[in-house]
């Protein structure tokens, strides 16, 4: 299995032609049953999923918790309007599950690799719909089938640093389930469910980086399997969760 | 960057020489500024971290509890003595805090791919030790110069599926810390420090699969920072940890 850093892409402003730019970066190099992995950042910059925090009131509560951890009210508001249910609010920061029921720090919104000191940065609104437009642009214009994994970086409970997981998908099944296999010793794999489009995205981060601008890596050389698969289904069912 | 399994690696037995058989297996390919991803699984065996569930007499909490869930008593027995702490216990399952700190299901505790029905198997000791003893052995019996990442299948918080993640680090820094740099916008990135040993058992278990018997990958090609770090700088500090 390989993995491609895209080098050389242009910084994104609302309104371009994401899948355009993205077809002509990728035209020389992405081939059928790649993976193409796009970072979330430039798809919400594209879609002017941007906030001014100049054209922000905040609310009451926004402005408490800011001035109680030195944060800025504004973008705390915002956080609140990207959320639906707030998980856990301490020491400064917001775990809450967003409109797309993510659960995660401070809702996806962003300050970092923005342009613009007073501007964040939200998430897609439909990052599985961006996956699939992309998906469906990359075999228009260049003839190639390639599921699309749209990332972002999530903190986690109980373990420090952040790693890429998978908040789009498009083209295959983000989950290995392996449930009614049994192992070499012909043992049940009862929990063995693998979030593979999670791992997939932690591995182009590797090859990304932070601060160099690589927005978009090709793994080559998985054997994903073929499906209509969604980021949603990498949600933990609230049935299921044990950390409401 | 690229990922290479090593296959055809043999079933591993308590008393085994893991370091030798490893060494072996991976004389032809790894280079040195190779990282080796090792499955803890294969550690634990040659340590001899099998219990027989038929030599476990379980407390009455864990008869309790396996009673109501349909769960075998023996083996809650064995995740509470390999736990210091339980997070969450609800469902059949124990979410607990194992003697290394980690927080997981089960304690680590798994039935598969193991000999013998009634036998599981445990985390290894200390898995920082485990890669520092390869790493020792690789570079003393190759003369290659290699971190060696111990790998495990962890759940999430919030998310379905499960991922690889390190456990065992020996050779590199785990994380990368792009505190005080500067996003291209001349942002600081606070938040930005990568758990990048978790995205490289991640990426290593796409190649390693749960049925196949592989217990090895080698990533190639990927500019770790070297260094002394640990498995235990993954774990988050008890003082910022919100899930508790």
């Amino acid at each position: 299995m390989q993995l491609v850093p895209v080098e050389g892409f242009p910084e994104i402003r609302p309104g371009d032609d994401l899948d355009a730019l993205i077809s002509a970066a990728v035209e020389d190099t992405l081939r059928s049953r790649d993976i193409l992995v796009v970072t979330h950042k430039i798809m919400s910059k594209a879609e002017g999923r941007l906030v001014d925090l100049n054209t922000v009131e905040p609310s009451a509560l926004a402005k408490g918790y800011a001035a109680r951890w030195g944060k800025d009210p504004r973008q705390i508001e915002v956080v609140f309007r990207e959320s639906r249910r707030v998980v856990r609010m301490d020491r400064g920061v917001v775990i809450s599950e967003t409109h797309h029921g993510f659960v995660c720090a401070n809702a996806g919104v962003d300050a970092s690799n923005v342009p613009g000191e007073d501007t964040v940065c939200l998430l897609p609104v439909d990052p599985d719909r961006s996956a699939a437009r992309l998906r469906e642009a990359l075999a228009q214009k260049l003839g190639v089938e390639a599921p699309v994994v749209v990332s972002d970086s999530f903190g986690r409970a109980w373990r420090f640093g952040i790693t890429d997981i998978a908040i789009g998908v498009a083209g295959m099944g983000p989950l290995a389930d392996y449930r009614g296999q049994n192992d070499p010793h012909g043992y049940p794999m009862e929990a063995s469910v693998l979030a593979v489009a999670d791992e997939l995205a932690a591995a182009a981060e590797l090859v990304m980086g932070k601060t160099d601008g690589v927005p978009l890596a090709i793994v080559r050389g998985y054997a994903y399997e073929k499906g209509a698969g969604t980021g949603k289904d990498l949600l933990m069912p609230p049935e299921r969760d044990m950390f409401r």
